[in-house]
């Protein structure tokens, strides 16, 4: 890969994704987001509601990320701590940010339901926010630490607000990926030879298992497109002079 | 949650994961089947196809929790380094484990895709096996750190060998789930006065949006089959206390 890479980390925050309960789905959808965006995700972790635990990790991976991005725990109840514990890591106070109260404060609500609900405003003081276009209240930025819902519907809002303004990517990644009715053994070495000739290209290979039968997808990543179609060539001349009849696909 | 928690975290290895091309479905899945042998799953981390991302990884995480279970990297192509990877975190030799070998050798094929299969038999010396009852190469055990299959078929088949011999739990976490037709913030001060009188159990809840409107699904987990029975009464009492019909639910 090359060395001009702008990295993120992705804090899924929920006992719920955890326990299995939940299935996550924000992280395949972010990390397709920031990639348009020229920006690599490269790591993922599902941690529990649990303060000490988001703070330290909070605090490990914003040094060691250009972009942290969390999802979760923003909410109106008692185990929505998200905002409180990234004010602790930032050091900073916990501010009833006056755009996110009118926002919440249009929908009529009786006072301690809308006294729940006002904890929904809360960012440390000196966030800028993140537009909700579902509606419902916004997001928000501490430094290089993006704040965004778990619900799926309102996560993936959030995250299309995103742009080139506020997040500073590099180029994108591309992929191409050709079907191989082939078991991996038999492709590896001529995989690791194409590996070792295009060490800016990531070449993986994945074992599916269909009605039709077995074999291997073979998938190309790196953001050199005229790269990718040479290489995809290769591939397809290597599925064939294996007796292998390449299976072209649709997918990226 | 009791003090009594034996921990388990879960490395999800494969850039095909980071990248949003593929959905993990590993972690729901074993979450559930540690949850059974009393154990739970306190973190989860997705991490790319690097050595040095990997073997650091392993060896934090190793240390603080109880047990580590991999999945994926363990196939026989060029980005298939977990088995080495471990090796090296442990200071242990590689080696091709005789039982390994043996099944691999039962498919014939050609002497270089034998060569390239014979790949999965490596483990770090001193590793005992985790079956495979889908006919394929075993997974394997070191130490605290158990080494699976990425393919979400075969990584299922092998957690289904995992018993109490092997992994020593404590009690299995159970839950209980009610649906309200109310808004998070309408329950948000009663949900946190029976969290707090419950300290032993985690009182959850989780915003739903269906075609028949909006609701909250709260679900209570802990060890003590009883007491969940207590508070999902007092759940349902307080729906009603707030002018809503409790929606009985069959999840768990």
């Amino acid at each position: 890969m090359s060395g001009q890479t702008v990295t993120a980390c992705m804090l899924i925050i929920g006992n719920e994704i955890l326990s299995g309960r939940t299935q996550d789905t924000n992280l395949a959808h972010l990390s397709k987001v920031l990639n348009e965006l020229g920006v690599r995700m490269m790591e993922a972790r599902v941690i529990p509601d649990i303060e000490e635990t988001i703070i330290t990790t909070l605090n490990e991976c914003r040094e060691k990320f250009d972009y942290v991005f969390t999802t979760g725990g923003i909410g109106p109840t008692h185990d929505d701590i998200t905002a409180a514990c990234i004010a602790k890591a930032f050091g900073r106070e916990l501010i009833i940010h006056p755009d996110i109260a009118e926002v919440i404060q249009r929908r009529e609500a009786p006072p301690e339901v809308m006294a729940s609900r006002m904890l929904m405003a809360r960012v440390p003081e000196g966030a800028s926010l993140i537009d909700n276009p579902t509606g419902g209240p916004q997001g928000f930025q501490m430094s290089n630490v993006f704040v965004m819902a778990g619900v799926p519907m309102v996560m993936q809002a959030m995250a299309s607000t995103l742009d080139s303004d506020r997040i500073k990517g590099y180029k994108p990644v591309r992929s191409r990926t050709i079907g191989a009715p082939l078991g991996e053994s038999v492709v590896a070495n001529a995989l690791a030879d194409i590996q070792a000739a295009h060490p800016d290209v990531d070449v993986g290979s994945y074992p599916y298992y269909k009605a039709e039968g077995y074999g291997t997808n073979l998938v190309i990543r790196g953001t050199d497109e005229a790269e990718l179609d040479i290489i995809k060539s290769k591939l397809r001349d290597m599925i064939i002079s294996f007796g292998g009849v390449p299976v072209e696909s649709d997918e990226p």
